[in-house]
């Protein structure tokens, strides 16, 4: 089998690798009907995150099961199934609260940029479609599996409400599928950050009725412009650098909610600065499984198609161009068929 | 008029100042029936947030009214009314949103450890009783200007349920208050986080129901001890150091809450270890007026006594005493009579 690993900044190759099997009881084996390339990759890529060693990548997959370990009760070979980033039991105490990406038995997955996948818990990470799906619903499900479902937790980490107003920083995959969630939750209002027209028109696509173009204190002050000089009642953070936080922090009202999924990159919060703005943080690695049934149904019944996300596809031997193009913003998301 | 001026480190001097008037048509004079030394007059006091000149202090205060300003409508002399220590219009949309201590009218008290004050925007900051309070029930008021109302929002902030688990970081008084608190929203374990045998006492005497000695790190593992290894539902903290911060936030169960109130001193979060601890974020200034209706009745009614908390009553004269006796922790709260 071959599969995309990473050996240093730039340098993605598409090799050998071992094809997977069942190591625990609980695991399953899918072959692949797509996977793709999260923004997330390219902090390794970049060199920002450096590897230690040659690293299988991808994190983000749907297809059919081909094999389960003896103790898997509730996924059955045939199906056709969509997981998380993150592994999770499902069962313990930490699921249960619906914060299934720090189960005790979580393991965060990679090596998804291949054919074939070993999934740890499989009962408790995956979720099967009714049936198997069109293949023009794939880039859909695929999207709920980790883009979809992390831009709805930063919409439900800002507390987005009916009739408010939500405001998106980040015109990545994950902050346009986060204007798609907060239209989804009611916001009446979702103001996205963009300058990049092609991201802007997806972020209208997806619900955007406002688009602002400044950054930073001048991106607040637009904010703070079309809210009344209130400030916004949610904020969507979608990036993760220190510019990036401080911005969606000043861009929310007293009282108002941050919901963070960018995984910080040399974010340092002072104290007594956040004290005095009156706002309130969540975010962390989405708990994507907590959302999946909502969203495959609502995938699965037309009523969303965060698939639109992919604006490139690619044969999954060209995975390498599939990153460059990320890299130079040449394409939002690259989807990759096995 | 005397009152307390603070004019360096350790050196508060009750000295002549003028008497407070009118001087926007909506203040109000108040005749204090009591005020008090807040946790927070120690950073000052202590020169660990130094004052530039002479300042007057204090910021607690109850009493009755003496005059009012012509455009004041629903405050008159004779009555008996309790402020916050931060000011408001009760009406700007913060106001609204209630979280009236980022009022666009805000500021904050000060000169409250004196036998009369101004208080602005007495329309917006001030509540009445129903009527004049019987002595003992003073020092009871007195708490919910400040006190108790910060000691509210920190379990407001870190959303205390009914049946839940509620972890109190900080023995101040604030923290004492939040054990109260936390009780009254209906947690059904309160775990105090205190080594000192007085304060133990009067945090049982408030509802805890367990208390934990150790700090840090080793407090931190005593409360993943007490919840099966889970964490707390709810965190209150009432310090605002980095310790007790990264205490408060590693003692929350993933997806639980941490409500801080203590004014970070120092305090600095690396964006990406919050992350990874899923843990909500709310604190501020306590929009104590969000509360004062309710808390007054509370306190009017008997349901709760508050009061408890000033361990120490001195003539206003004696307000340096007062200071040494908290700054040595002698005293866990300093009433002073004018």
């Amino acid at each position: 089998m071959k599969g995309a690993v990473l050996y240093g900044p730039r340098d993605i190759r598409f090799e050998e690798r071992d094809a997977p099997r069942i190591v625990e009881p609980t695991d399953a084996i899918l072959r692949l009907s797509a996977t793709c390339i999260c923004g997330s990759d390219l902090w390794p890529y970049r060199g920002i995150s450096p590897v230690a060693e040659p690293t299988p990548m991808g994190h983000e997959y749907c297809g059919i099961v081909e094999e389960v370990g003896k103790a898997v009760k509730s996924i059955r070979p045939g199906q056709f199934v969509i997981g998380s980033f993150a592994t999770s039991d499902n069962t313990c105490p930490h699921c249960r609260y619906g914060y299934q990406s720090s189960c005790v038995h979580r393991e965060f997955m990679s090596g998804a940029q291949a054919p074939v996948l070993r999934v740890p818990h499989a009962d408790g990470t995956l979720v099967a479609t009714p049936e198997l799906p069109p293949a023009e619903m794939i880039p859909g499900l695929l999207a709920v599996s980790d883009v979809l479902g992390t831009g709805w937790f930063a919409a439900v980490a800002a507390d987005v409400q009916p009739g408010k107003t939500a405001v998106v920083v980040g015109d990545g995959a994950v902050g346009l599928l986060g204007v798609l969630a907060a239209r989804q939750l009611g916001a009446q209002r979702v103001i996205a950050m963009s300058r990049h027209p092609a991201r802007q028109q997806l972020a209208r696509e997806f619900g955007a009725t406002d688009i602002v173009t400044e950054r930073g204190d001048a991106g607040v002050a637009r904010i703070k412009e079309l809210t009344k000089g209130v400030g916004a009642d949610s904020v969507l953070e979608c990036v993760g650098t220190q510019e990036s936080m401080m911005q969606a922090i000043h861009a929310t009202r007293p009282g108002g909610s941050v919901g963070y999924v960018g995984v910080p990159h040399g974010v340092e919060l002072n104290g007594e600065e956040l004290f005095y703005t009156h706002v309130r943080l969540h975010g962390g690695p989405a708990p994507v499984r907590r959302f999946l049934p909502d969203l495959i149904d609502l995938v699965w019944s037309g009523k969303m198609n965060p698939g639109k996300v992919f604006d490139l596809t690619l044969p999954l031997d060209q995975v390498a161009e599939g990153y460059r193009a990320m890299d130079e913003r040449r394409a939002i998301k690259t989807l990759l068929r096995p």
